[in-house]
């Protein structure tokens, strides 16, 4: 059996990199394979991308460049990573995926909405995530949690508040839109609190029955 | 005045980097400004991605990655070297240019033209070469040349006979389908009677009055 694509979506700081482990966790010790990576990124190819994506000046790619960079990134991550696990019955969890690109270069940066449809088309073939975690905090809140973290890969720590307050706008409508697919999870609980809310999210929306 | 932007084009070997920077060293002589580049590449960031892109196994990436990464360089290129130039009044010369990528990626691996199209609108907005050099030459002196020259970007070189002879084909169909744009050169000359040939074509199709 074809294994479920679930990704997990929303700011920086939200939460994301600590809740995916928590549920690749849980699902493992329920018997199922996960194989659990991340965008930009998640294969070597596109490990190499992100490296260009996420260091240097914050002003480096235009918005047009930027989104090429990252879809032929999704290209590869995709055709070499994810869908072979898929197939392989591997529940792949995925630390950011395409509403990201749609939250940052579409609704932050302002690139239309209908060549980022077409662009995901080109790469994907139609593969849609079975469910999107949205992890929801106010903007001031998760660039203090980023803040605190402290690592490199800050350039789009280092944009404006208007910025973020737009993504985060981006986020809520993407789910408003495709409220089938998506889940929005308060992220402003504890890290237990949200770790069980997620659980019982995908519990209640993927139904299994283990290994 | 704007700068004329010219493009060398054809397969591996053809002389299209012997013959740029012949051009290029005719027209300062007449003393126009010159800007010599290439593809991909061209500028910093493209830079970093012709490394990704020519460095490594022929199947590192499927022909969507491939193309988007292309269309990426072509973007930053664009943008931060060759528009720049041009509005100071340059003359700017590139080796290999847009109909390299319908070339391989369209007549040789197969990419939907029209999908190609969309993209070379989305990073140009409109730009086209005022004057393309084709330079032909079959397909084995080609291989034969470039086979001597001995360099380490030789990804495309080892790919088949029959894929070079569709890129061939491809580059003749662009020139016929685009005559007022594009100019055939006999590559099969020598490099100093081809010399001769390329700057009568360029006085002729873009004429000037030097400085
Ligand atoms: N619910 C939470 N409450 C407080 N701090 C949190 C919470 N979740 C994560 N953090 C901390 O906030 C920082 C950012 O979390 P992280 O999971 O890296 O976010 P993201 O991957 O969404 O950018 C980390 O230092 C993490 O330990
Ligand atoms: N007209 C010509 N006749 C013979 N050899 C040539 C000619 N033009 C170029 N060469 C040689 O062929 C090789 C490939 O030429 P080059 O300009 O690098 O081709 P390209 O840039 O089109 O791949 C070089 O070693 C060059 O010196
Ligand atoms: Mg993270
Ligand atoms: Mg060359």
């Amino acid at each position: 059996m074809r294994g479920r694509f679930i990704t997990f979506e929303g700011g920086e700081g939200a939460g994301k990199s600590t809740q995916i482990s928590f549920l690749a966790a849980a699902l493992e010790a329920q018997g199922l394979p996960v194989l659990q990576t991340r965008e930009p990124g998640g294969s070597p190819g596109a490990e190499e991308i992100r490296g260009l994506l996420v260091r240097g000046e914050a002003g480096r790619w235009d918005g047009v460049s930027e989104t090429l960079l990252l879809y032929a990134a999704r290209r590869n991550h995709l055709q070499t990573v994810i869908l072979p696990a898929l197939e392989q019955g591997r529940w792949v969890l995925c630390d950011r995926f395409n509403d990201s690109t749609l939250a940052y270069q579409g609704y932050g940066r302002g690139l239309a909405m209908d060549w980022l449809d077409s662009l995901y088309q080109a790469v994907s073939e139609g593969l849609q995530p079975d469910l999107t975690l949205y992890i929801d905090v106010p903007v001031e809140v998760g660039l203090a949690r980023a803040g605190r973290r402290g690592d490199d890969e800050n350039r789009f720590e280092g944009l404006a508040d208007s910025f973020h307050l737009k993504i985060r706008r981006g986020f809520q409508e993407i789910v408003r839109n495709n409220p089938d697919r998506c889940a929005t999870i308060d992220g402003m609980g504890s890290v237990d609190e949200i770790r069980r809310v997620i659980l019982e999210t995908v519990l209640s929306r993927l139904p299994h029955h283990g290994r």
